[in-house]
């Protein structure tokens, strides 16, 4: 196989649409460099500063301040009472989900148009994934056919939701806000209660995003956020557990720290636990840029504008704008190709990153990859339509 | 209860032979602050030019060289041909007990004199942790009496070791050189080879360590070594995988980093994955601290060095020097306090800590944690009585 053919040969296309797309995302783009990546970090700010300190101090790991640091003034932006500072988003989910109970043998309801980490999680905790159906609009939960779906599959046995066809109880449902545009998730929660089903909100991608004036990220019991380095801010790796319950919150740090109980001196652990906590270097850098969000979130808003207005007169694709009575922290700038354009999306692809652009598609969907071929879901015909038709855009603002 | 009893309460003690452990020990170190940590890093090198340089660079998470050269100067350093960087040591074994096909209802050969992520990592895979006795000397496993153990308590099905009693395939040993000292790592590969039973060893605290001038991490099939803030070198949180299996290397690659199929822009997974790499900005430290290790490890030679002539004639405690045809980091220096005398190690943790004097007891045995209590295990008489008479004392060389 000739792999150069498959990776970016086509640096021409007789295509003019595709070439008048090109042009149209390339007008949005600053001049800058000659390959714009999809995304970047952007360190502008005391970054430097915090970590400095922190190497200074020489406590560069599992003690000090810097971690408390960060938990508290992330809080205090989400709107949350409890913030646990993790590895990475996908423990922040793997935790957040064992803190609501989901065990070996459950069933975990969750968008099959996601990453991949989200499946992940779930089967770290023994459960099976359940994947459900996106809306074609904004890419979240189609709480409509999700309620529908709910209604016909599964019974209820005292507080349980039981799926009727595999006797499983499906303790919860992970409710992602797609490239940051937020989903209706005060809806979610209304079906959560409904059924019996416990709501964990999965924000890695909308940080700063509000839903009616409130963060995503605050809204279920437990809730996962992720800092890799293509989020809105970055602490190298990293992500957080978020929750207003007292005792969750207690729990989330105890596990994610090994259980190791308090003691000055001895080192006793009651229950198996987890080497998640962040270090204190990332969390160093975390504080540095959770100060320049707010500038950060302006610069993407004014991407996006330009997106906006770019493709308000282009036929043969949409640009996803924020849901209404929301407002998306345009994380990843997207496009939705037309139905009858869906065939050229690899052309596309290799036009685009072959001249300078990054671009990518949506991720693969879930149940067709082949370690969750056999979970249980709804009918997917939206996503699998979906995924030949996304595109991402550059979407940074650090060019 | 009064918790404030419990810690430090004893500033004074009428104890004459306690009060002398308090200056042998005092006297070995240099003077410095008030309070002498147990273990802090030491940052003296390039760190802040290559952190700087990688914040510099914007990327500071899963994109950026910084991790290859990292694994690149560790594996020439410990004379391994592959090295995989993660987050850290507890992730590394996870992945290392995976590779070599741990699965659900194995068992895991491991001394219960270690630290929990240990016995954690084993049930990660759904396996259960089998403890071993330690020999009293040097605190590694008394691979004598395992040798006996395992001739009398488990039989042979094929290629595959049965424990007799559960019907359980014993799958593989953890081997640990506890706080720096090698054990015949030798005479444990023998045993596996007699048994059937794959050879993994946890060099957490042993990077820098060499048995018969070989460095540790090097001799099981795939190896674990951590990175956490209390070991010789830190990438704030850290750890490595270690093997000279190509094909085990690309899958520790392939499975840390979310199992994702190498393509320039498509999201495809095979297998279930884990977000376990090390983020780029640590590996930065890294690289600084690797190229300091030389000098780190000759401080704390001579600050070993200093420990073994102050207690040469110190009555009712033994200081562990290195093992015979070994050279030991001497990661955690440590004393272990003749047997009649381990009543006092409360008093002497209150005193010492109490003092300015940071010092800790062994972990609690793992099979005397309640979740670790009803695992197969031998007899381990040893490590009951150990647990009650090893003081660890201040082991830095930043001060």
């Amino acid at each position: 196989m000739d792999t150069t053919k498959n990776c970016f040969s086509d640096f021409e296309t007789s295509n003019s649409w595709i070439k008048e797309l090109f042009e149209t995302i390339k007008k949005v783009l600053p001049k800058g460099p000659d390959i714009v990546p999809l995304y970047k970090p952007t360190i502008i700010g005391n970054e430097w500063n915090y970590i400095k300190q922190c190497l200074d101090s020489g406590w560069v790991s599992s003690v000090g301040s810097f971690v408390d640091h960060f938990e508290k003034d992330l809080a205090e932006y989400i709107g949350v009472k409890h913030v646990v500072a993790t590895v990475n988003g996908t423990a922040a989910l793997h935790i957040a989900l064992k803190l609501i109970g989901v065990k070996a043998g459950d069933e975990v309801l969750m968008p099959s148009l996601t990453f991949v980490a989200t499946a992940n999680a779930v089967t770290y905790c023994g459960a099976q994934p359940h994947f459900v159906e996106s809306e074609p609009v904004k890419l979240g939960i189609d709480f409509e056919k999700l309620e529908e779906y709910l209604r016909s599959n599964t019974l209820r046995k005292g507080q349980i939701c039981i799926n009727k066809h595999s006797g499983s109880p499906i303790k919860a449902i992970i409710v992602m806000h797609t490239f940051g545009h937020p989903v209706d998730i005060l809806r979610a929660s209304e079906i959560c209660d409904q059924f019996g089903i416990a709501l964990v909100e999965d924000a890695a991608e909308a940080l700063g995003s509000l839903h009616n004036n409130r963060c995503c990220g605050g809204f279920g019991k437990v809730n996962a956020i992720s800092f890799n380095g293509n989020k809105i801010i970055t602490t190298g790796g990293g992500g957080a557990i978020l929750t207003n319950d007292d005792e969750l919150a207690n729990q989330a740090k105890h596990i994610t720290t090994t259980a190791k109980l308090s003691h000055p001196y001895f080192y006793n652990h009651d229950t198996i636990g987890y080497n998640y906590r962040m270090p204190n270097i990332n969390a160093a850098l975390g504080i540095g840029q959770l100060e320049q969000m707010a500038k950060v979130l302006l610069e993407k808003r004014k991407l996006a504008g330009r997106y906006v207005e770019a493709f308000a007169q282009f036929e043969g694709a949409n640009f996803i704008d924020e849901p209404e009575g929301c407002k998306s922290n345009y994380w990843l700038n997207t496009i939705i190709i037309d139905d009858n354009k869906s065939k050229l999306l690899t052309q596309i692809l290799e036009f685009t990153n072959n001249n300078g652009i990054m671009t990518r598609p949506i991720w693969t969907p879930m149940h067709q990859l082949p370690m969750f071929s056999e979970a249980p879901r709804m009918n997917l015909n939206v996503v699998e339509n979906l995924a030949h038709r996304i595109l991402n855009l550059p979407s940074s603002v650090a060019f």
